[in-house]
């Protein structure tokens, strides 16, 4: 019998637990659905199956050990999320976890074991979805979950905590959850990019330097309407072109440092009409950059041009800030032992940021923490049915993370 | 006793008419509504009480005639619309009725008459609310009235003829609406700015040079959405910001030109999210002046930048033109007229273009046309409840109208 390859594998089992949705023929599995249950199943049959131990914690995590030389050893922990966001793609999160899988797999049909244990840990949620807050499962592990979310209502207006006790999860045991630092050796994480980079660079993987922080604003600018017709250039108040321009702004501003983003992603003029100068305009703002000083060195010029703008102008904007989260930087010790064992596949090595948030944030509050990123198909394209990757791709990641973890190195 | 000015009995008059309304509290009175006909009553009242002889047409225009020394003379003919737009203020349109009834009531009182007659148009329809469709008097007059409106429905369903007929008035009569040409010497408009540009130079009156060609667009930027942390600003294809650049540079070629004006006043990313750079941007395009040719290089120039913007930026711009319509110059013996008048006044003669729409564009078709702008308050805003002005400048401007009527020579 031929043995099918770990990409293979990887990829078919992705199909199979997009099978476990909420919405018949796209894939959309929030926490604590019967989908969400269903895919929890399928994961803990496969970690089994793949000579692990089984086990879920209060907040819904799906936990797999494979035992180490020693018994009690402490454990390398991998995995990542296997909630999606609404619409999803497949690989969104599940691929962290079908991959450690399908490795393990191999090594216990080879009989090999590590001096340390491996525990692959499917987060019960990560997106946020469902009670629009994040992070749940790896704030669980890490000890740092906040229990007032318990309080969140999801749509149908139930509480966390009613629907975690409905699916036989104890919220009064949440604290239980939490690893044990020294237990814990670091935490990697394999994840599709979720954007363009790799695609472009011609490359299947790469090693993440941290996971940007991010600085948004919401923001009206409050000019003075008037008619399109007969208000001159001269004596206008045009609150969206003083939006647009602030938007150039960060664009170009952004443009200057690699690793450093910033986007305009709503931008609307509330009741617009062809024939009205604009009065008011809404619009975001979200800067990204893996240096926080780089960050908020953009975020001063930037509010810094709005107060030309609006002196120049003679418009106000009204700023309020909707997020500040600080960059969580990947450990160095990690990506250099990442570096060499894709070096030593005979691939390029390219380092870059995670503008996006994953587990590997909140687990750097138990660990140390790395993430080995895989090219995403379709220009990078994510959130959406149309995210992509390969088998190959997926083939050569999981050679990655095997050879990754056969030469791991504790740290001293 | 003390006769009340010119200008105070144009204010009540505003005032009085403005109860005229279709929704209590606010000054709404479209096209053949129960408040329409009860202002045309009292327009027809104060007609007759100024000495004119009162006819109403098949579109529901209110004429009132005041004879010239011989019977049969020739009118040179004034007026404006008494529907309004919704939640409107209450001198758009309506001053140009009461303005002229105002100061043929004096000529009355001194038994005054001039060589030619005056007519006095209360034009019944201008603004397009109910159908859709606007100038609905001034091209019945002008004989420009096209028939195919007539099928047009209001809110309720109702078609236009439908809706004529209940209100007594026969859509079959309304080629006979139309003036001959001969009987006409010119048409003068007096109407509120609606604008600040007299409000901004200090003056009371100004004289209209023309009203204003235009073009109009509705536009489709079309980008590629991405993640607004994990795309590079390298990599992006952001339609929003296509969509500013656009803008930016139509407020700055438009501001090169005195007379040419250019708005984009509708600005949207459809389901835009903070996190998602924007992949499409939906925008109106509004370009304005007294010169064809100068609206027209304009456009020429804003279309050749979107190429030049699509290109760089690799999105592409959906392109649909909505509006376009010729600039309508008045005529340049009755602009010289108004500006010896003006300045027999003793006041500064200022020439600017109309960027609205007015019922002279129509009446263009019939003959020479003029206008009389008067200073409008509130930073020049209309179309609102806080369009103002002041009894002051309806003084000076009844007395300017005045005098351009009493030294009026036609055109040989």
């Amino acid at each position: 019998m031929i043995e099918e390859s770990k990409g293979v594998t990887i990829m078919r089992r992705a199909d199979e637990l997009a099978r476990h949705t909420e919405a018949p023929g796209l894939l959309t599995r929030t926490y604590l659905t019967d989908a969400h249950a269903g895919a929890a199943g399928l994961l803990a049959e496969w970690m089994r199956d793949a000579g692990m131990n089984v086990r879920r914690d209060a907040a819904g995590n799906v936990i797999g050990r494979y035992e180490g030389l020693t018994p009690d050893a402490p454990a390398l922990l991998t995995g990542s999320h296997f909630d999606t966001v609404r619409d999803a793609g497949k690989y969104d999160g599940n691929l962290g976890i079908l991959l450690p899988i399908t490795c393990i797999a191999a090594w216990r049909r080879q009989g090999r074991r590590f001096p340390f244990a491996i525990e692959v840990i499917g987060f019960a949620e990560e997106e946020g979805v469902r009670f629009k807050a994040t992070l749940l499962g790896s704030r669980a592990i890490a000890g740092t979950f906040d229990t007032s979310v318990l309080d969140k209502r999801d749509d149908d207006g139930r509480t966390m905590r009613d629907v975690m006790a409905d699916a036989g999860f104890d919220a009064n045991a949440l604290r239980a959850a939490a690893f044990k630092p020294e237990n814990a050796l670091a935490f990697i994480e394999v994840h599709i990019e979720q954007g363009p980079v790799l695609l472009d660079a011609g490359l299947p993987v790469g090693v993440v330097t941290a996971i940007s922080g991010a600085s948004r604003f919401l923001v009206a600018a409050i000019g003075l309407a008037g008619h399109a017709g007969t208000v001159p250039m001269t004596l206008r108040r045009d609150a969206a072109m003083a939006a647009a321009e602030i938007g150039l702004f960060i664009e170009k501003r952004c443009s200057s440092i690699s690793g450093l983003v910033g986007t305009v992603g709503q931008f609307g003029v509330p009741n617009g009409a062809a024939n009205v100068v604009p009065g008011k305009a809404v619009f975001t703002i979200d800067i990204r950059a893996e240096s926080d000083g780089v960050r908020e060195a953009a975020v001063r010029d930037v509010l810094d041009e709005m107060k030309n703008i609006a002196a120049r102008r003679n418009v106000t904007f009204d700023i309020n800030q909707t997020h500040e989260a600080k960059s969580v930087p990947c450990a160095d010790w990690l990506q250099d032992q990442l570096d060499s064992t894709i070096a030593g596949s005979g691939l390029p090595v390219r380092r870059l940021p995670s503008g996006a948030g994953h587990d590997a944030m909140a687990m750097a509050a138990l660990t140390d923490v790395a993430m080995l990123f895989v090219r995403c198909g379709n220009g990078g394209i994510s959130h959406h049915p149309d995210e992509t990757m390969t088998a190959e791709d997926a083939e050569t990641a999981a050679s990655i993370f095997s050879r990754f973890v056969e030469n791991f190195a504790p740290r001293r």
